[in-house]
């Protein structure tokens, strides 16, 4: 046996002498390798597992003998017959080294992985998370034993881990007692460890734990409520799940729900009342599908506008509600998750990003978490579509946000046939520039409405309207067959040539679907629809173009439609309707849910959190609702794509054909009538 | 102007030059003298008044001239209007120097002050409160200020009063914004600060707050629930109470409680639920008294024996009551008041003493709070008697501790005309030696019953039974009367020569009052309560002995009797009864409630709390239930004063007769026949 062997581990690359005798996992200590144990070398755990190498390494000069690792040993023998030990793998906390040696640490075994996966995201989550588990062999309660159960317990994670200063809530203390005598004093502590302050006692378990610990990343819209649960070890996603917002009938939009809770006493507390309700339901069907008991969950990170944030706190909105738009409170939280009403691990902590501004919120702070805008070169434009957009420029430089109200209409609602994605809905719609027929596909249904097995397969969903995608794909086409003029007005069936543009009214609507030949339903598209949609997509294109003003740019050249609802939108479409400033097209990119990637990623890191706790004090917040420029950009951006900026790049991969459809139906006293009408007047006699 | 003028602060000498023109409240704080101030400077909240002096102060080597001060200003002439400010006075933050100054700080603006205060137990309160209210000035709200309001609210405390990390739970996030519009963000924060950790914001006021911030102190005991009121400025007593324990109804002491824990799924819980709603009433109970609203109260401390200490937390009991009586925690806690049930400001604390150990609690370490004897020169012996006994021996070198189950007998229960001290209830008695004829003392009637007026005073109470005080005195003064022998028999009306000694079946009971010739309802001392109260006082005096044994000394030259009952028993009649081992009787002191004097030190001062869980890691905790010495002290502890010990000092004050009444009625088969009989057995035929 050398005296100091040379030991090698791989992949990390580290390298030592180390005195002869000591184990592999002493090693990795000794020399910063991160090996993995959770049963603190008790040859119990098999978190430490190890592969050594074998014959001449020349790249390391090393000549790793046959004997250079102490035989298998009992440990590793009952380990083998009890649960099996792979051909090749030995115990790091029982393998001891006796030459020269190259061992690698596979992915399982290492604690702090980079884990690679190509998730709906390919989002490589580093893991750093915020609980950790540990086995610990605890003395048991004596006459001799000085303190209580929970002091010993404290006393053997500061021996066996190092951990000091534990704490623990009276819910867990009110466990302990029982689970140590039922484990015989072999218990894991599940430990919350913020960074800031004492350790946390989250959960206390006998023996060790079956399968990783599980943590919650909630993105908490207006609408839709989703949740991911996710492993804590390597942050696989176990389980999806997205429910409504319970609160949507107290109001579909914002502005709405603040109003109910400034008109209704005790508004604000129905209605966190209404969200804490739906969240326990959210957990309750992730834990179901991955198949695990909800009260194993022992973290939880959330994001959502301000005023789901606070209302979720149960802190009345109406000040978001009205200028100057203070918040209560800006900062990131950490609080007791049952405080909100998550029933989980006894002590597990609820994690709340900060919000940006009043009218920026949590939900933003995740996306720039997740789309990291600070660290791009040139200035990168992410906007998150929602019944609230959340906007964001910036580079290296700086970074700017903002939000705006477009409503809840890109998401299918104020749409005469608009419907949530669900099956039966159209979501993605084409119309041919020539016939100007459409095509279109249907949620539930792979082929094409023009594509053969279309009218099989569409007998068991049905067509029932048309979801948020849909509407906006179909007023974009519209526009590039020459049904729709910029100022938004439809062509008549005379103006247009087709027979599917139906008078309604003093104005038309396009046949989309039904009637005469298809029969079933009509589903059409109408000027009201249109008017929605420019609305919605006027007030997305005002704050972006509000933050370029701010910024000191005026043109873009990247895009990241973020949001669920980003990764159902063609950015073609998109530039076409007119729903963000003039980009190449393909340099408009979708990022998928950001914010619920951001949740997860402070979820599996607490670098993670430091880091976006750090970034929201630098970005600068712009507020739309009284910037004078607002409301220009705004009036500007009704047209489509746009009244002034020509959309260059666009008109280099498209054809808008120049039209206008103001004959009759609109215009002059009839404009003035309809608005009229609209707005609650009486209508002119 | 002198340049440099020299200042110097009475009472507390310090001295120092400063530059010309600062104020006063500058001046001291610069100097490290105590001067308060709740405005910070603002000249609204008059905490900071001072006195200058005038002339010459040979002692200090200062001629103060005319105008060492400027000028009485603006802002001290509002404040004489609105609210007067008395002759001589100056507000400290106003009054500028102008020149050498001697001046005086009074009692009411020091901070930190030293209150001497002749209350029942004539305690000295340092006050070092963990709360205190400091009023700031908060940026509003506007488009251009950053962060949230709680966020401003921070920033202020940092900038106007060096409080930097404030955080805020959700439960007070939500009323910030309502209180600081209302205010017009000039409000008064109440923050707790512990020492460690981050302060925490307890409440938000609008304005000023009304008179001083308010604490609750509560002694938590298995039959009894004390709490005071106390005004966390100088740590007076707004008002007391005491309740009886909720839980009585599922056990009288603790051994009783613990099996309803263990017999019965659930009635752990229902315990912690019956105390809590018990503290409810408390806290009411005490606000309505002291007039002040439950909510303004900041901070709560609480000590109780182990048992109570986990019912309140929610854990079980069951482990306190077998061996090895491990407590699921020792350690000091400190906790959302709300989270036990407390209704007081929304996010006050709890907190609870370190116990001793399973079977020695937080009221045991309030006790050595109080009485120090760590601090003493030589051993004292300290019992709080309650239905469990706190036994306490120590002096500078170590402290030993143990608990005792004495049983409620002396509070009157197992007693057969036993009852609380309540109005009627004899408190105390005394026996003729000579003609063996009684007399005693009513709770709620001044008159002893031989003084003129007695007959008068007590048609309106009546005469309802015997309190524990009562019971105690009466067994002792038959003993020094002769009616009872050092057995604890009581002799028949041959034997003493009383007609008061009447037959019961085969023994005697001794006649208080009533029946002929007085009338009205008969109260008498049975055997059956001496018995009752041989067993109480064995079990104390056999603790004591113990902790004698494990110090190694013989003899006792201090005890301190404490407890609410410790008040009301003479030192004399206690060591006539054997309820102590013997010491000289004018060396037997009362401490009164020591355990809630020790609570109310912890909540006038953190360092209170400092020392107490230091001094607890230091206390030496001796196990009465399994040492066999404990058994062989209790069983010679059963004669009235003692079988073998020879209360030398005792027998120098009182005469004890040597009598034995073992004539007919007790002994013998009499008297295994009653044993049997108690204990379930069937009877001998």
């Amino acid at each position: 046996m050398r005296d100091e062997p040379l030991v090698i581990f791989t992949p990390s690359g580290r390298r030592g002498r180390v005195p002869a005798g000591i184990t592999v996992l002493e090693a990795a200590r000794r020399l910063g390798v991160d090996l993995e144990s959770v049963c603190g070398g008790r040859g119990i755990c098999s978190r430490c597992q190890v592969v050594p190498g074998r014959g001449a390494f020349a790249k390391h000069g090393v000549q790793v003998e046959e004997d250079a690792l102490s035989p298998r040993n009992e440990v590793e023998a009952r380990y083998d017959r009890l649960r099996g030990l792979a051909e090749g793998r030995r115990l790091g906390c029982q393998a001891r080294i006796q030459g020269d040696l190259v061992v690698d640490v596979p992915p399982e075994s290492q604690l702090h992985r980079q884990v690679i996966r190509k998730s709906a995201t390919e989002r490589a989550m580093a893991m750093d998370p915020a609980v950790r588990a540990f086995h610990v062999a605890v003395a048991a309660a004596g006459l001799d034993e000085m303190g209580g159960d929970f002091q010993r317990l404290r006393q053997a994670l500061e021996s066996q881990w190092g951990i000091g200063g534990l704490r623990a809530e009276p819910v867990l203390l009110a466990r302990i007692q029982g689970v140590l005598r039922a484990a015989d004093w072999a218990v894991t502590a599940v430990v919350h460890d913020e960074g800031a302050g004492p350790p946390l006692l989250v959960d206390l378990l006998a023996g060790l734990p079956e399968g990783p610990l599980c943590g919650l990343a909630i993105d908490l819209g207006s609408t839709t409520i989703a949740g991911h649960l996710v492993a804590l070890d390597d942050g696989r996603v176990l389980a999806s799940c997205g429910i409504m917002n319970p609160q949507i009938r107290f109001g579909e939009d914002l502005m709405s729900r603040v109003s109910h809770a400034m008109m209704n006493p005790g508004g604000a507390a129905e209605m966190t009342q209404a969200v804490r309700a739906g969240l326990g339901g959210l957990v309750e069907a992730l834990a179901r599908e991955a198949g695990v008991d909800p009260r194993r969950i022992c973290d939880a990170v959330l994001v959502g506008n301000p005023v789901m944030h606070h209302l979720l706190l149960g802190i009345d909105p109406v000040e978001l509600g009205q200028a100057p738009f203070a918040a209560a409170t800006t900062d990131a939280l950490s609080l007791p998750a049952r405080e909100v009403g998550l029933d989980i691990a006894p002590s597990a902590r609820l994690y709340m990003l900060p919000i940006i501004a009043g009218h920026v919120g949590a939900d933003a702070a995740a996306v720039v978490l997740a789309e990291a805008p600070q660290s791009s070169d040139r200035p990168v434009l992410i906007v998150d579509v929602g019944t609230n957009a959340e906007i964001i420029l910036g580079d290296r430089t700086r970074v700017l946000a903002c939000s705006s109200p477009t409503g809840p209409a890109f998401e299918g609602a104020q749409i005469s046939c608009g419907q949530r994605a669900a099956p039966g809905a159209i979501e993605r719609v084409r119309i041919d520039p020539l016939t100007k027929e459409p095509r279109f596909r249907v949620i539930g249904v792979a082929p094409w409405s023009d594509e053969p097995g279309f009218a099989e397969a569409i007998r068991g969903v049905g067509i029932t309207g048309i979801c948020g995608s849909g509407i906006i794909e179909g007023v974009a086409e519209m526009r590039m067959a020459g049904l729709l003029d910029a100022s938004g007005l439809i062509g008549s069936a005379e103006q247009t040539g087709s027979p599917r543009c139906l008078p309604q009214g003093r104005t038309q609507a396009y046949l989309l679907h039904g009637g005469d030949p298809e029969g079933g339903p009509q589903i059409t598209v109408t000027q009201g629809d249109i008017r929605a949609i420019q609305l919605a997509k006027s007030a997305l294109y005002a704050g972006a173009r509000l933050l370029m003003d701010e910024f000191g740019i005026d043109s873009l050249d990247r895009v990241v439609l973020a949001g669920a609802f980003g990764a159902h939108v063609s950015p073609l479409h998109a530039l076409v309707l007119g729903m963000i400033p003039d980009c190449p097209p393909e340099r408009v990119t979708s990022a998928g849910n950001a914010a619920g990637t951001g949740a997860r990623m402070a979820l599996c890191s607490r670098a993670a959190r430091r880091e976006i706790e750090a970034e929201v004090r630098r970005i600068i917040r712009v507020e739309t609702a009284l910037a004078p420029r607002f409301q220009e950009h705004f009036v500007a951006a009704n047209a489509i794509p746009h009244a002034t900026d020509d959309h260059a790049s666009l008109r280099g991969t498209v054809n808008l054909p120049e039209l206008a459809f103001n004959a009759w139906g609109e215009g002059g006293r009839g404009r003035r009538k309809r608005r009229a009408q609209t707005s609650g007047d009486p209508p002119e006699a």
